[in-house]
């Protein structure tokens, strides 16, 4: 019987952070082991190190690739060189070189078939800067090296709380004149395919924040609403997105009323993620939307500040496992469910006998 | 015996809006008589219509000036046109017209000494605007009519959780232009002298958010934090401000780290007004600091989608009406510590023995 469980690649991140902490914390729970089979590019030295430093009981293999990764266990590849050391808090060129050749592994397997989802730890985004790594983020560098050509977009998560941006890591001052109505509608309609396919809504409901304050106060305090954000907005109504807005942020996030909304759109990250943090700090997830490969991480850092102490949280990283197993069954899901559908049935409409043409079908069924 | 009761003019604002509702439901509560003496600028006419439209039990007595104001009785005195009619929900130009009568009459009894604080129910913006009230807000125009060239400082609070903005209601695309060192320190003298005389805190702390993601990321996502702001905390940490930061606003308002602070200063309107009323939305307070005059109101606006439903919490408004008392008695007390201090004692320092100089005295005592 082919096992139906789904391998998911987890990336070690910064090793001087509280990347080893928060995975062996969620995998010393062997229900993990049963809903996932988990496979961590990393370095067994390391994890060993990091258990023991933390006195975290988790057991693991280590294999050479995922294609050996047995079920019920936590396996993992070493993809580091064996010289490198744990010193926690300690912002290290070896750290990021480790970091990196853990996430290249991880997306060379992930293109040959060997895993179906890629959880990161949080990695140092100075250290990991080299020749081959010249990009803000995780998020920039999947896109990259995974996307396709797709263009990705970065969802915080938390149940049904999503907020996505459309401004990511880029000064304040260059936020106004990035907003475009192109790049509004470009990231609706990632998100509205994302609310649909990754997390199996129907008819998701998308509202769209302000830029300014007060939502530009008819003008006095701004004209991007007018002129860039409500046309966008009309123009994906048009097209059958259901988007709503531009709401004043303060008031919208402060009132609740994301509740009734699958998504809330953010024109640029604090305006995002501040509320997002304070409404879901403990166990938010990023995922990078609109991308073929599945990637999630906990909306957490390195934690350098309580890195080695014990202390860390693993319930973001264990609800971005959760979430990769989730979004990648609703995908499946999907994809079952529109691979036969049912014959298209043609009607005469020009009659008003409403008759049912059977003779008529699609030319390339 | 002369009364010590603090006399609160309050502000009609919008007649359109829930201004009168969570005025009457406040003073309804007789205890609130115990507490101070409050004097409405306003229309006895129009306050009858909303105590009778939504049944609230607040009885008034009508007055042609706070000279006139009885202890343990709510007055009324009229400042409107008595054509003037309510329509919940509209924004009416007559309405306009008939907050900034109020609002004048009660500038005009403050100057006079009749009053000691003014809680300001919410305006509309747009029906208020006319010759003599070309301003954004409340804030603005009582800067410029009580300010005695004052600079003022918006803080919205709520118990010990206090945000103060270093620029307010401007678009988002002159954040980053606005932001000086000489403007943030000077927000930081005039929050800091507050927190001292109107919070009775003798050694405030202040954390100041960055403007950037990520607090710029080490330039990697804007300057400003490195060449603005970390250069005027450091400033005003040398004259003995106890500043800290640049704090990253997402992280710093997600960990909840805000609480190990008497107030938060941010660089601009939604950055520190989404994370406050995510956090106090039901009971937020908005504090005029750095003028002589006290004026409070509550952080939410004329809120037209439930004018007239008789739903709208007066606990916003109630805490406007707490704050003005409780700064009020600060300021007073204040006053009473430093109008006598003790004798400056002179040692001698150059030699060992300590010796207290008695004959030393300051010229000007």
């Amino acid at each position: 019987m082919k096992s139906n469980k789904i391998r998911i690649g987890i990336t070690q991140g910064d090793i001087n952070g509280v990347g080893y902490e928060v995975i062996l914390k969620t995998f010393a729970d062997p229900m993990m082991l049963e809903l996932c089979t988990p496979i961590i590019y990393g370095s067994p030295k390391v994890a060993t190190y990091h258990r023991k430093a933390l006195d975290i009981p988790a057991n693991f293999s280590i294999i050479n690739s995922a294609a050996d990764a047995s079920e019920n266990k936590l396996s993992i590849v070493n993809c580091t060189n064996d010289e490198v050391k744990v010193e926690f808090a300690k912002a290290d060129a070896d750290a990021g070189k480790a970091a990196l050749d853990a996430l290249e592994k991880a997306i060379s397997e992930y293109k040959d078939g060997l895993i179906d989802a890629i959880v990161t730890a949080p990695i140092n985004k100075h250290t990991i800067q080299c020749e081959d790594f010249a990009f803000p983020g995780h998020t920039e560098y999947i896109e990259e090296r995974l996307g396709d050509n797709f263009k990705s977009l970065m969802i915080l998560l938390k149940d049904d709380f999503r907020v996505a941006l459309v401004t990511g890591h880029i000064p304040v001052k260059d936020i106004a004149s990035s907003i475009t109505k192109e790049l509004i509608e470009e990231k609706l309609m990632i998100l509205n395919q994302s609310l649909k396919v990754d997390f199996g809504l129907s008819a998701p409901r998308i509202a769209v924040l302000a830029l300014n304050p007060h939502s530009g106060d008819d003008g006095l305090l701004g004209t991007e609403e007018k002129e860039i954000i409500a046309p966008a907005i009309a123009e994906m109504s048009k097209k059958g997105i259901l988007c709503y807005g531009p709401f004043a942020a303060d008031g919208f996030m402060g009132s609740g009323n994301f509740e009734h909304f699958d998504a809330v759109l953010a024109m640029y990250h604090d305006q995002g993620l501040t509320p997002f943090k304070v409404l879901a700090m403990e166990n938010g997830v990023n995922f990078t939307a609109g991308l073929p490969v599945i990637r999630t991480s906990p909306a957490h850092g390195t934690a350098y500040d309580i890195a080695g102490k014990g202390v860390a949280s693993e319930v973001s990283f264990r609800e971005a496992v959760y979430e990769a197993i989730d979004i990648f069954r609703n995908r499946e899901r999907q994809e079952v469910a529109s691979a036969h559908p049912l014959r298209k049935q043609y009607y005469e409409k020009r009659d008003d006998s409403d008759k049912l043409k059977l003779d008529s079908v699609e030319d390339d069924l």
